[in-house]
């Protein structure tokens, strides 16, 4: 079974103390599947995961789980610079029926080798040591400054075949996810914004993991629902529209960005907090993202926004 | 009390299954006290600290002090993404009598502002709720991909009085040493090498807390003793001797570097053993390490360089 679709890493809600809001997490998975995520990560950059120790992050994936959510439409972000909390959360998400892992590579030491990442990512895998798994690498060089090879992630697919499941492309260059596309064809490739989603698709690309996602979802698979249904003209139109939407999102920091737009949308000003070194916008910025947000085309209320 | 003096941040031995050898890294603490440290940093970069987990940084910590090793002369690492991880590291050295906690930002995110940085260390600090806390920032933008500005330090220093003690600046620029001076003389301040340690200490540096300290503790220790006694010519051969060592180091990457010289000093392969991403010298680099070090003054046994 190989991935495939469009994914949100969700933003996670803080209560007043900046712990996880158990049940405004769980409202708001259950929103991206309502508004038409395929899946949801759970802990992923947008999910401010690494702010969170491996306790906090495992009670949070059990109250979502046990609040119904299906595991089976969460994979679960657990890269940790210390491999055996990758391990551990890793194991965590497989025992609770969680579709996948992404994972980090460890992001403190810089310009280490890509025979170092291998063994790390392998020491990953054997650590887990559970067929079973299917690992998304996750490359996102601008915040972890760490840029994985395509010829790494050939390197992995080929030493751990069906485990190395895909890999989800932050860089932003769409260079870069050809680069995965040609050289590791049978992976899940994710471009990690909806900008080039359509170009991407036509290339082979499985969907996208998007943090506009959040605020967008109904936007982003319609793009990817009129392209798999064949008609060119309507995803053009869409990739179009969701590419506007992104656009605006962009001008703000994204997570703090995505917060703003959620406590609008929802009435519910407990949405903005974040965990230092995050700031949440102050409001006449989270105000004018809004603004821009509607300008753009957005519709707050998740239904298809109108073509341009 | 002022922190001053050499420090070393303490390679980490590691066991077969790169696990932490106890019983290795109490007599490395011992040794680079008996070779001139003033004190030892446990789980600083060059102690791969961001590669172990919590309970793993805990119980070497443990096991070290059981040895019999001073905690008065310890300075631990404590610094993780995860906030509340930081709070209980520093809490535990803190209750085992440590002299103090050196932080890094979180190191995920990049882009941050000061406010959500200052906000990030007071969370630490008052996480930790104790007075008797003495915190040394962490600056090496190299790694973190973050860096503190004097401006943050003062900020930091003026909410936190007696509790934010000093910094630890590993960017490598003497600029950047001169504006914590400037700005925050009250604290200490410590390059994280001795390269140009004499102009710091001229400067009003409290020392320097180095990875080459790992393997010539004595002749950094040369330097900082020549110039408190106020012999500058025997501080000018000193710092020469000291910087010659320190570059021959550099010709490798620091950590592996390190391990390869302790593992050819100490007849002890396993020394050479790291945690990916990191990778260990091949023997033939390693060699020519040991050798270029030789040609540069440095002398394995700990005994005081001969100036050049």
């Amino acid at each position: 079974m190989k991935f495939s679709g469009v994914f949100s890493p969700a933003a996670v809600p803080l209560d007043a103390q900046l712990d996880i809001n158990g049940p405004r997490l769980a409202r708001h998975f259950r929103r991206l599947v309502d508004d038409g995520c395929h899946g949801v990560v759970a802990f992923g950059t947008t999910g401010e995961a690494t702010s969170f120790t491996v306790d906090e992050r495992r009670r949070a994936l059990d109250a979502l789980l046990s609040s119904g959510f299906p595991a089976e439409r969460v994979i679960v972000g657990t890269g940790c610079c210390a491999r055996p909390d990758t391990v551990e959360l890793s194991r965590h998400a497989l025992a609770a029926g969680c579709a996948g892992v992404l994972v980090l590579p460890p992001f403190y030491f810089k310009g280490v080798s890509d025979e170092g990442l291998y063994r790390s990512f392998g020491a990953v895998v054997d650590g887990i040591g559970d067929d079973r798994l299917r690992m998304l690498v996750y490359n996102f060089p601008r915040m972890s400054g760490i840029a994985i090879s395509a010829a790494l992630l050939r390197r992995l697919a080929d030493a751990w075949p069906g485990v190395v499941a895909g890999v989800k492309d932050s860089s932003g260059e769409r260079e870069s996810t050809a680069a995965y596309l040609a050289q590791c064809p049978e992976l899940s490739v994710f471009p990690g914004s909806e900008s080039y989603l359509l170009d991407a698709l036509r290339g082979g690309a499985a969907g996208c993991i998007s943090a506009t996602a959040n605020v967008n979802a109904a936007g982003v698979r319609r793009v990817f629902d009129a392209w798999r249904a064949g008609e060119a003209a309507d995803a053009a139109s869409a990739q179009e529209a969701a590419g506007a939407v992104r656009r605006a999102a962009e001008q703000e920091p994204m997570i703090a960005g995505m917060k703003a737009l959620l406590a609008r949308r929802d009435g519910d000003p407990g949405w903005e907090r974040v965990r230092a070194p995050l700031v949440t916008l102050e409001p006449a910025r989270g105000e004018a993202l809004w603004n821009a947000m509607l300008a753009a085309g957005w519709s707050p209320g998740g239904e298809i926004a109108a073509s341009a």
